[in-house]
């Protein structure tokens, strides 16, 4: 259960130095650090902007299914961000002041995206629809490019997104230039998006100077059953979690006993059509977990416990039990839906808090683009009443200046 | 321009084994450091919980106006709160599957409240109310009591709030019981609420294990006036701000120089109904200006480079300006409407974004203390449809488990 993920103090101290370097040097500062832990040789940051036409080709490239498969999922997420809207609001009070709440998107967003073995197309677009759906003005995305290599699947997602400009860099150092803005790197106003141990420690860094999505963890799922679904699902949707990596945690709680023996014999089953079989043996055996419960509720009641990343509710009547469930990022309602499907298509993000932040966090969304402005506009009279509460609070506390600004308007 | 609270690392480093120190040694180690920091010599963490009947003593001590502004103004701040709701929403697509999201308040949260010269009540009511209205089960507060003394209006308004508990617990010792819980005080889910260095140090390193609402900055304001408000007024609006501290801004923008002057003129006149006016003079020294723009455009632009916590737009039909305004915590509308108002009874939280993160971050509110979960739930047909997306997305991805998952429900 202890899954906050640890800060290491030289990692912390290694990033406090290539952070500090990225703002007081700029594209120098970025420049030799890109060229050194991603392997690269270029004379300036310009050249590791991918232009509008790279992505453009990048997708053009792609086979014609998977670009079909690409814009229904697109699709979909923008058709689920549309409905998350916060209500701007404005009333009258007794005495004639108005009070009311604006919305307003963020001006520019960067989007961190991992290089290499963890590079996922359907990361951008979960990360970069939602921004748009807020009206972000501008989206910046980050990718380090190993060795000079990118994945182009990722680059045509940026273009099927909007995305509206792309640099090839990445660690602490791109988290530094989007943070306080290189000389071309324009400065952002958050960053979101996953990325390793160096990435968030930078994030927790630039933090308050930016705003950041949150510290991402390894991925989690609970899985709920009653015992009615059939094993092997239950088993596939076991390892579709393990297969993020070794440190990803897959539980199953049950009240049938006969069941979790069955879906054990669906894992061992199973386990031979996985290309990824070493991870995933892995993870189960690090975090894995099969669990007997006493009934339903005391699984429930476990779940709220763990807080999970992925709650499967593989039970009849699912909607029964879901005001019982107190913290979860998703929850996947009947036997018909697995995790999977809302990691690509569903709509709803698979951004979602993990280790335990589901008790506090959000899914990514259109809220997380926007921000709120508290708006008050006081009529003479309305001025007048308030000036009498706000001057005598402002007396006990001390603060003369405060009474007698408010007591101006008496 | 540059107010990025900066952090130093010494403070890091000192919070950081306060912080381990409390998460192993639990209320050993608060009390050690309590007794030590505070000048504190007690026994017991357990002796430093304020207990229901205290709080209630000393609201019943106030006099009897100061308890009705403070019952006005909580009740005003409660009725905005009560406008802030998140929409659940459930659609259906066109193949059966429900899609949408819940929203839950958060289980507990922790109110920190600085002790000492900057113990307001009026930030006890402004952080614990909301959480109330959001459903919060529990609202923890600690504060800290440096030798012992506690500010009895604080208690009242404790009690006022329904704050739940109360722990005489203060500096990043605290930070990190609510983080981590010790075997006295509960651990959270959320803390809340402004702090010194340390304080701040001490969120920014729980943050993930817990939620944060901000790192606190100095106050700001920005006033933007045509000239037509009695100069007297924005002297006193400035140096409300002012008073705050030596690092508070007060920034006046107005395209009139002679209104400048004026203004300048007032402030002189003014100055000496200040018992607070060497903070003031030192204040304005270091932060003020009094700005000449080349119109109330500029003026506009200006403060939207600026972002300021709060904005108050002293002209004639502000709500024609509104549309402009892109990045602003709160904004003060007409004459009438001084920034002191909104700060104790006006309704609006006056927990506001500073330090130019008002470009990306919210005023606390009822938003602050929930959290949203997507929903999920497929059809048998609805999943048919889906897998295939998925799959063909996730074959791209070499997440073969996820395929399968998904092909699964085919």
């Amino acid at each position: 259960m202890d899954r906050a993920p640890e800060q290491s103090a030289d990692v912390t101290h290694a990033v406090e130095n290539i952070v500090a370097d990225v703002r007081t040097r700029g594209d120098v500062a970025l420049l030799e650090l890109t060229n050194k832990f991603d392997r690269r040789n270029v004379a300036s940051v310009a050249e590791l902007e991918v232009s509008v036409e790279q992505r453009k080709a990048a997708w053009d490239a792609q086979p014609a299914a998977l670009r079909a498969a690409l814009e229904a999922a697109a699709q979909r997420i923008r058709a689920y961000a549309e409905h998350q809207t916060i209500a701007p609001f404005s009333f009258t009070d007794e005495h004639g002041n108005q009070l009311g709440q604006m919305v307003t998107p963020l001006d520019r967003a960067g989007l961190y995206v991992p290089g290499g073995k963890a590079a996922y197309p359907s990361s951008v677009l979960m990360n970069a629809i939602p921004a748009k759906v807020a009206g972000v003005r501008e989206v910046i995305m980050v990718v380090p490019a190993p060795g000079g290599e990118l994945n182009s699947v990722v680059l045509a997602a940026a273009h099927l997104a909007g995305v509206d400009r792309v640099f090839t860099v990445g660690g602490a150092q791109a988290v530094a230039a989007l943070a306080y803005g290189t000389k071309t790197i324009p400065p952002v106003d958050k960053i979101v998006g996953p990325g390793n141990a160096y990435v968030a420690a930078a994030k927790r860094i630039v933090f308050g100077q930016v705003g950041i999505d949150s510290i991402a963890g390894p991925s989690e799922i609970v899985v709920i059953c009653d015992g009615k679904t059939d094993p092997g699902w239950i088993a596939m949707d076991l390892f579709s979690q393990a297969e993020h990596g070794e440190d990803s945690q897959s539980i199953l709680l049950s009240p049938d006993v006969e069941f979790l023996n069955r879906v054990a014999d669906a894992m061992a089953k199973r386990m031979s059509e996985l290309p990824r079989e070493v991870t995933v043996r892995a993870s189960l055996k690090n975090r894995g977990a099969l669990i007997a419960t006493r009934g339903l509720d005391e699984a429930i009641a476990l779940s709220n416990q763990i807080a999970p990343e992925h709650l499967e509710l593989s039970v009849d009547a699912p909607r029964d039990w879901l005001p019982k469930i107190r913290h979860a990022g998703a929850v996947f309602l009947g036997r018909h839906t697995p995790e999977a499907l809302g990691d690509y298509c569903a709509g709803p993000n698979h951004v979602l808090p993990t280790s335990r932040a589901a008790r506090f966090s959000n899914p990514l969304g259109v809220y997380e683009f926007q921000k709120r402005s508290s708006l008050i506009e006081c009529s003479p009279k309305g001025a007048s009443e308030l000036a009498k509460i706000a001057g005598a609070i402002a007396d006990a506390e001390g603060l003369q200046a405060h009474a007698a600004s408010a007591r101006d308007r008496l």
